[in-house]
């Protein structure tokens, strides 16, 4: 066994590369034990040299590249971020030197995650990815090993900690999308530019990872169609609340007879399913396995300290000789399966419009289903106000894409209704 | 990279030998390709040959001593069961020859884990036992390797599927203990004698395992207090709904400045708490790290197929070379921790008296509270029936349980008081 130290290097002292450095410092003793070895940082590097982090004598780079390409170490622990750019140069400098490495870079892998592995498995080194999902929880390592031998058929999730704190507080303070999302700006919780997650892109770029490792097949983040938050009133968190539901953005990756759904959306998940219940920050994946049947993984989706102990352990695993094909198998063995197409998707669903409450309008929504072969399950319009504009809400009983999209263009199209018809997928599971 | 077959033995084709022969003849294919090696039964042992298993030709022995002895195998699986005789003789065989064992024993492992892992560590053979806590939930893996960056404080769960369903299906049905265990039994989903299960022992097998690897301390089921699920009443279970709570059979352990907690009680847990909502025959583990923060473990606790599900992940380790020291470092240094004093645990409480109706008899309970400093937060009697037996339900303030095992004492002995109180703790968390 090898008791030399293991040598990591780390690029980027941001929020996780700050949490990484304190828990190697902090906790070092127990993990030498826990690893039979020592955990030793050899270089890190940053633009700035942080003057808050418990760093001693470990030499210090301003170029990250310099310390990919030069510095002696095992592991390069890439906390920059970004899809290509420093963070991709870094990482195949390391690869390409036989390192391993280890990251949080949910874009990176996303984007480039197989030809990244196709290197790691040319130059005999590893890459770990566990902090990429689901901040500390033990995702991915579950997925590739503790879940090894079942056939995945199902892995959906709550995997964007700034969505689901923005509609949890949406929801418990029946405040309206903007404001929270203004508010989560000032707080720190969201970005300046908040796209990347309130449209769904953080999401899709994690379940194309979780999707690639469940059913063995390469990366295909454009197979993954995202459909974010914006368009989530407190309107409809309300009707949702009167329904036995609560509205989560999920990613849901399936197995389905027409091939792989991967599809990122928000959704009216039942009181009676785990996902209702996890709030603000926590993310949570729910795994379908012909062996094992459900399983369910909460925790603290983000932040430097969940983030960090995800990082560690895959220096853990390093430590230990444990190691694992990147996505569970060799990359040659990865197989692309074919993508659902999107209209064939079934589903129940939420439906409001707006409508001006005159005579005749509920006979022609109505036709609108029946024409499509759309059945109604319940109908949800409160008192009478002639010729105002009023909510009219809807469930309609599963049915394919197509045909819901079909009805909705034709109400959308009635003289009475007023706004665009907000529809919400309903998961019944 | 070993590219042989693994060579396993399984020993025991009950409920989880069969869902493991049949994982590992289902999924072969998809096993070798995740290993990079075949997975290869090369003997089985039973007392019966079954004709329903998909045996095919592997060396079917009636002795699993001579299989454990004789055969060639890499590893061991162990499901016979019990904490001693034929299943502890031929781990003990198998490590002793340097094979390495898996099994599905928490018995075994929480009575004899500690000398197995010695004797593990002296012939470099490795044990595991992912299939013992939680059924198919991967919580082994996670606590030794997914959470080995944090100082565990706490791991708490429901971790008996049989308690879950018997208290799960007394609320939803609202029927007494003693009609749904009778059922249960009739199902097979409770044994002819229940009391392993309902009396808190199995639980606390598990609960001692969990402690052992969460506060790399050696194993001591003899540290852990058990009190099982047979005075958990229908009356009680409606208060608890009353009230906001669920009642669930827990396993907790936890470091406190007192020393650590190990316990199994069933507790009132709030909804606001995820295991709440772990109904039926699902188990659940809660931990809480000092960087990753509160995770939670959810999925089917036994069963032929979750349990195999286990079984062949430690297989997939073996095969793949993965390693882990048996309880997450060496056994030498596994450091012993005190226990915490049982009067010092501090809880909120419930309390169900059954009283007579008659002037005067709040004062003494309320006198008695006052007087052992437990602060009451409210009471719940129903209507007025003068000198008949009514029940009085109370819900006091946090406290340590010295004192409240003291009030409690006071309160039976009251003369209006016909029944033992019955007090169960509240979780706060």
């Amino acid at each position: 066994m090898n008791t030399q130290p293991l040598k990591i290097a780390i690029a980027g002292l941001g929020t996780v590369g700050g949490g990484t450095v304190h828990l190697l410092h902090d906790q070092a003793a127990l993990l030498a034990q826990r690893a039979g070895r020592p955990l030793t940082m050899v270089g890190v590097a940053a633009l700035e040299k942080p003057v808050d982090l418990p760093l001693g004598g470990v030499p210090f780079f301003t170029d990250a590249r310099v310390m990919a390409r030069d510095a002696d170490y095992d592991v390069l622990v890439e906390l920059i971020g970004g899809a290509g750019g420093i963070a991709l140069d870094i990482v195949k400098t390391a690869l390409g030197r036989g390192r391993s490495v280890v990251t949080a870079n949910k874009a990176m892998i996303a984007h480039h995650g197989g030809e990244l592995a196709r290197l790691a498995e040319a130059n005999n080194a590893v890459i770990g990815f566990e902090a990429s999902v689901g901040g500390g929880i033990p995702i991915i390592k579950s997925l590739r090993e503790g879940l090894a031998g079942n056939r995945v058929t199902q892995v959906m999730g709550i995997l964007n900690g700034t969505c689901n704190y923005i509609l949890t507080t949406m929801r418990e303070q029946g405040r309206d999308f903007s404001d929270v999302l203004a508010e989560a700006q000032a707080l720190g919780y969201a970005e300046a530019d908040p796209s990347f997650d309130i449209d769904g892109i953080d999401t899709a770029h994690k379940l194309a990872i979780l999707a690639s490792l469940a059913f063995a097949m390469p990366l295909d983040i454009a197979a993954v169609a995202a459909e974010g938050i914006r368009h989530v009133s407190a309107l409809d968190i309300r009707y949702a609340d009167e329904l036995g539901y609560r509205i989560k953005l999920l990613g849901v990756a399936r197995l389905t007879d027409d091939g792989v759904e991967s599809r990122v959306y928000p959704a009216m998940v039942p009181l009676s399913f785990p996902l209702a219940h996890v709030g603000g920050v926590f993310n949570a994946v729910v795994t379908e396995g012909d062996f094992v049947g459900r399983t369910v993984l909460e925790g603290r989706g983000a932040g430097a300290r969940p983030t960090a102990s995800a990082v560690v352990s895959d220096l853990m695993d390093l430590a230990r000789g444990r190691a694992t094909p990147t996505f569970g198998v060799p990359v040659a063995q990865l197989a692309a399966r074919p993508a659902a197409p999107s209209g064939a998707h079934h589903s129940a669903y939420y439906i409001r419009l707006m409508v001006r409450d005159e005579p005749g309008v509920f006979a022609d929504i109505a036709a609108a289903l029946r024409d499509e072969r759309v059945s109604m399950e319940q109908i949800i319009q409160r008192g009478r106000a002639p010729n105002e504009i009023v909510p009219v809400v809807m469930t309609v009983h599963e049915t394919d894409e197509a045909s819901m999209l079909r009805a909705v263009a034709r109400i959308a199209a009635l003289a009475a209704v007023a706004e665009p018809p907000r529809i919400i997928r309903i998961e019944t599971l």
